[in-house]
C-alpha cells in the first residue's frame, strides 16, 4: 500500500535527490561506468524497437487520423533514440555494442505483447509510454547530473500517448465486452515487462549492480529498488482503473 | 537532352520565378485554392505513407545502424507530414478528406514496390527522397508565397537518405551481380511513379487543371509540365548512374 509519503517521494525525485556529482567524476570509478552505459544502451534500444513496433501497430489503425497519432508517439520514439544514442557516442563507446545485450529481451517483450487488434495497441502504447516515463522519472535520481540532464530531457517529450485514454474509453463504451480482455492484456503488458526486467538484471552485472547495490553506489539499495518497482507497479493499476479496467 | 539554360532554370527554380502574391489573395480564387489543396493533401499522404514503408522497409536491415537510418528517415518523413497536415488544418479545410483522394494512388506504389531485400530498401530510399526532393522544388515556384514556404521548409529537410549511396555502392562492389537487378528495380520505381501520377492527374480534376493549365494558372502551361517531368525524370537517370546503375 502506497503511503502519502511515498507519493511525495516519487513525485519529488526528480529535484529532491542530492547530487553525486557530474558523470566525468563519476564515470572515474569503472562499475558505475560500465552501468551507466549499460543503462543508456538499454534505453536507446528500447526507444529503437518502440518506434519499430508503433510503427508496425499504426497499421491497425482505423483511421487515418489514428495511423497519423500512433506513427507521430514512433517519430517521438525515434528522436529519443537519437538523444541516447548521441550520447553513447559522445562518451567514445561502441554504441552498437552498448545496445546489442538488451535487443533479446526488448524485442522479445514486443514478440510476446504483439497487439491483436487496435484496442490493444492502444492500451500497449499508452501503458508502455507510461512505464518508461515511470522508469526515466525513479532511475533519474540515481545519476550522475549530465546521464540525470539526459535522462530527464527525454522523458520530457513523453505524453505523446494521452490520446489513447480516451479511444479506449471510447472503445468500452462502444462494445462493454472488451473490457474484460482488454484488462487481462494491461495485466500481460505489466507481467511481460517486469519478467523480461528481471532477465536483464540477471544478465547484466554492471546494471544489476547499480541497482541492488552490490558496487558503492550512492544511495542505491534492495529496498529502494524494491519500492521503486513498487511505485511503478502502482502506478500502472491507476492507470489501467483510469482507463475503465481493473488490472 | 537537357541544356545548360534548363540546368540553371532548375537550379533557381525557388528564387527566379515572380511572387503570384500569397495565399489569401490567391485562395479567392476558388480553383487555385481547390488545387493547392489537393496538393497539401497529396503531399502529406504521401509523408505519412512514406513514414509508414520506411518503418517498414527498415525491418530488412541487417544492422542496428542500417535500421536507425532508415527509421530516421522515417521519423523526417513524419515531421514533413505534421507541417503539411498543419498547414491543411490551418485552412479551415478537413485535412484527413483531403489527404483521402490520394491513399490509393500512393498505397498502390508502394504496394507495388515492396522491396524484397536491404539493397532494395536502400534505391527505393534514395530514389524516392530524391524524387520528392525535385518535385517539391519544381511544384514550389508554381505556387504562391505561403504555399511556397511551407513546401520549401519541408523540402529542406530532406537528405535524409544519402547514407543509401555509399551502402548501395558497397553492396554492388560485394556482389557485382545484383547490378542489373537493382538497375530494374529503379527504372521500376520511376516507373510506378509516373503510372500513379498519372493516374492522380486523370482523377483530380482542381489539381490537374493547376498542373496543365486548364483555368486561369499564373504561368502555367503544358509545355511547362512536360519540361518539369523531364527534368525529374533526367536527374533520376543522373542519379542511378551516381550508384553506379544504367538506368
Amino acid at each position: 500500500m502506497e503511503t502519502p509519503q511515498d507519493r511525495k517521494d516519487s513525485r519529488n525525485a526528480g529535484e529532491a535527490h542530492p547530487s553525486i556529482g557530474d558523470w566525468e567524476s563519476c564515470a572515474a570509478d569503472p562499475q558505475y561506468r560500465a552501468a551507466v552505459l549499460d543503462l543508456l544502451g538499454a534505453l536507446a534500444y528500447g526507444e529503437l524497437s518502440a518506434f519499430e513496433r508503433l510503427a508496425e501497430d499504426a497499421k491497425l489503425a482505423p483511421t487515418l487520423d489514428d495511423k497519423a497519432a500512433l506513427a507521430g508517439m514512433a517519430a517521438a520514439e525515434f528522436q529519443h533514440y537519437r538523444l541516447l544514442h548521441e550520447r553513447l557516442v559522445e562518451t567514445g563507446v561502441d554504441a552498437t555494442a552498448a545496445m546489442t545485450p538488451f535487443a533479446e529481451p526488448l524485442d522479445g517483450f514486443h514478440r510476446l505483447t504483439a497487439p491483436a487488434d487496435w484496442p490493444e495497441s492502444l492500451v500497449k502504447a499508452y501503458v508502455g509510454d507510461a512505464i518508461a516515463s515511470d522508469f526515466y522519472r525513479e532511475v533519474a535520481v540515481r545519476l550522475d547530473d549530465d546521464t540525470r540532464a539526459l535522462v530527464l530531457r527525454v522523458m520530457s517529450d513523453t505524453g505523446h500517448a494521452e490520446f489513447a485514454v480516451e479511444k479506449v474509453r471510447l472503445a468500452i463504451e462502444a462494445d462493454p465486452r472488451i473490457a474484460g480482455r482488454l484488462a487481462l492484456w494491461g495485466r500481460r503488458l505489466m507481467g511481460e515487462a517486469l519478467s523480461q526486467a528481471q532477465r536483464v538484471v540477471a544478465e547484466r552485472d554492471a546494471l544489476s549492480n547499480l541497482l541492488i547495490g552490490g558496487v558503492e553506489v550512492r544511495g542505491f539499495d534492495l529496498v529502494e529498488v524494491g519500492k521503486m518497482f513498487n511505485r511503478i507497479t502502482e502506478q500502472h493499476t491507476r492507470r489501467m482503473a483510469a482507463l475503465g479496467l481493473a488490472s
